[in-house]
């Protein structure tokens, strides 16, 4: 898809041996365009960034060391992609802020690097004003602990948020005599439905309803390998978008 | 499908004007082996089947009317076709009493004369025992007072007594934290899914798991019309048929 | 989801006896914020629309009269809501000339007035340079003609060119021993499947994959009245465009 | 499901180094109810079975090899369980015609030891009688040869004779113009279509419609671990069923 380039970029992993970051390190090394210069692992010191001059890093590591990491790069003017889960608002101020003293630097933070995923959801977020009725089933192997998946709590949020903006009324729903739990999980006024199966991996149906119709967008993950493509892009994208950016949906111009 | 015969079979039809009634009037008047001979609603008398000639009743009616009119087709030499709902296990032993007064003479109830609905529940229970995990997800139009329907909570027993039977184990579930519903009903162990849309009709999909594969069998029913060829089977099949047979699963040889 | 307002908005419609006029008929007759003024068959004229006040008229009529309806009412400065099939570059470019003249006055011209089907597509289009595959798979009645859909054949077009756009590659396909016609049509490098059967109405997967993902688009529209919330957005938003405007996804926002 | 027995089942697998045999040898291992006895490759003899005492031997070599690994086995007494492909007819004949010299040793071949698959496929046969319309739609990999895939392929001939034994007439279908290819492949009259993607592993939809329904049978294969349930069914069965045994359906009792 992307032709070699002369000078390919770059780019250091940092939580190599992790699962994630074990896909991530083969993913560059397999890019063309791109060149891995350090697979960074806890013992290892983050200065091999620096000698390997690694112009874009991927953190991958652990909430604890996350910050770190990130504050380190930046102030060396590494361009980071960011994939570690749990930094919130004060985590996002911070580097705001940091960035703002390292001008040229980018930062991208994504919550989910499925590429289909973020589709799923901008798709569900533009559906939601034109239909009637909106609910969501995900279906995941029987090992997962939370029910909703918090991909799907986040798009009935959306929904429900959409529906709102756009002043729909309530859902139409006739049910008088439920069994408890049949009509599945209220979130934002969306119902949502909870699989867990074995052989399942991880797969989720977003239904939209109007009178004469329903419009379906259903996403199945199969392996951790989907979320390689989104990675790549971060990290082509990163090194031209200063500051902060979260979402890779910004990215993808959605 | 059926070449038309010198003697076509004649049939009345009770309940003619109802919903249901009205269908089967289309349809037997079509069939080619069948004659409509007569079309019975509330005011006319039952006299009219014996003038007519009516060798196969079909009974559309009314839970209260019910049982009369079976009655009087039994008592007449009439086989009867019922459709009606509501009749349990006393009206199903009178009948059975009946009939050993009347030998020769056939009755026959379904509850559904969905032809996919009664093929769904078989093959679910067929599997049930095959697949580690079993869960039924069904969705209705928007005026459907209860939930889940009555087919999935048949299919949910069905599927429950089926691993019983086998000795199968609890199904595989590591969900310790849900959002109240997310998970569904639980019918006899199975997860059933209520999904209440603008735009449906009435929708079924029973979903197997194992390691490494799923099975799904899923119905989808948009009218109906699609009762009729259950009706027309049962129609040619209950004067062979002498004494009392229940579900229409009998007469496919399921 | 709209509030009656002080003066509903005058509306005609243009072959009011058709299947898609009548139920225009009636989906504007029930719309609070709009009055249907004239039911137009073709044995009335068109003055009935001056007189009755209409503001905006629905053409609904035949590809053979579509154009003079048009005239008329661009020249009586009445907006046009176009759902008549059968217009081309060469009529679209002669109501632009006659819009030119009568500056103010708006048409839209819908091919497709399913906002299920409109949504389907722009995601199609927005998710094919994202992935190493697409396919669409479409299903109806065995009562059509053509194969693949119109619909169909529409979205194919539309992903080939995003693929092309993207610089994507030839989609992975190693087939070497193929039953004539197993991979279906190619439609710009596209594969389409038809499938016909009894019972179904019309359906639409389009189906993307890339490495251990796939996303489906599936839309199912069951009934006429479906275009009945893409007309109705239509006539609402046509007084608003002058000019000429082609496809509902523009009033969309898509 | 089993509880361990005191004298568990004496197995070996023959082929213990490929990929089924090697997942065939981790089942076998984890089963209470059955041991591990030898797990042969092609550099070991067959006398490793006689000295290990095995009572049951699975077969998964190669078609030069299983006709002589077959032989040693049903003269030693030991059963068989036989996964490999490509014995037809005449090798059925011989074996046969050995274990009519050899009674109370059974050997067992499956085509499929998927279980779902087998399920599938018997679904489609009980439910091909009852709809006007059939088709299939199989989705895979994009590394697969061949198209349609051999499963869809036995399942469209099951389909066709089972139209056949019940007099159906054609399948409607009013295609008049069709793109090259958009109806699919013809196999016995059933339309069958072949989908390929990245990201897909092996999937197939059997679709039955009928005036007002549709049917839907879809079966997902994600790993070749989906097997082994079948394998240790037929490795607990084959004992008790001396002679020649073609086919899983047998031991489920379809």
């Amino acid at each position: 898809m992307s032709s070699p380039s002369a000078n390919p970029v770059g780019v250091g992993v940092l939580g190599a041996r992790g699962r994630m970051g074990a896909e991530a390190v083969r993913a560059v090394d397999e890019a063309p365009d791109l060149e891995l210069v350090a697979a960074v692992t806890r013992e290892d010191g983050l200065d091999g960034l620096l000698d390997a001059g690694a112009r874009v890093a991927v953190e991958l590591t652990h909430p604890d060391s996350a910050m770190d990491n990130i504050r380190f790069c930046v102030q060396h003017g590494i361009h980071v992609v960011v994939g570690t889960s749990g930094l919130g608002p004060a985590e996002h101020d911070a580097i705001r802020a940091l960035l703002a003293e390292h001008p040229g630097v980018g930062v991208l933070i994504a919550p989910n690097f499925g590429i289909g995923a973020v589709l799923s959801m901008k798709f569900a977020e533009i559906a939601a004003r034109y239909f009637d009725s909106a609910e969501i089933v995900e279906l995941h192997h029987p090992r997962k602990a939370d029910a909703p998946s918090g991909t799907a709590a986040r798009t009935a949020q959306v929904i429900g948020q959409a529906r709102a903006d756009a002043g729909l009324d309530d859902m139409p729903d006739a049910t008088t005599k439920e069994l408890d739990g049949a009509r599945g999980a209220d979130v934002d006024g969306v119902h949502v439905h909870s699989v867990r199966m074995a052989g399942l991996v991880a797969h989720q149906e977003v239904l939209f309803g109007a009178d004469g119709e329903s419009l379906t967008i259903r996403h199945d993950s199969y392996d951790r390998r989907s979320f390689m493509p989104g990675v790549l892009l971060a990290v082509r994208e990163v090194g031209s978008r200063p500051g902060l950016t979260v979402g890779l949906d910004e990215l993808m111009g959605l």
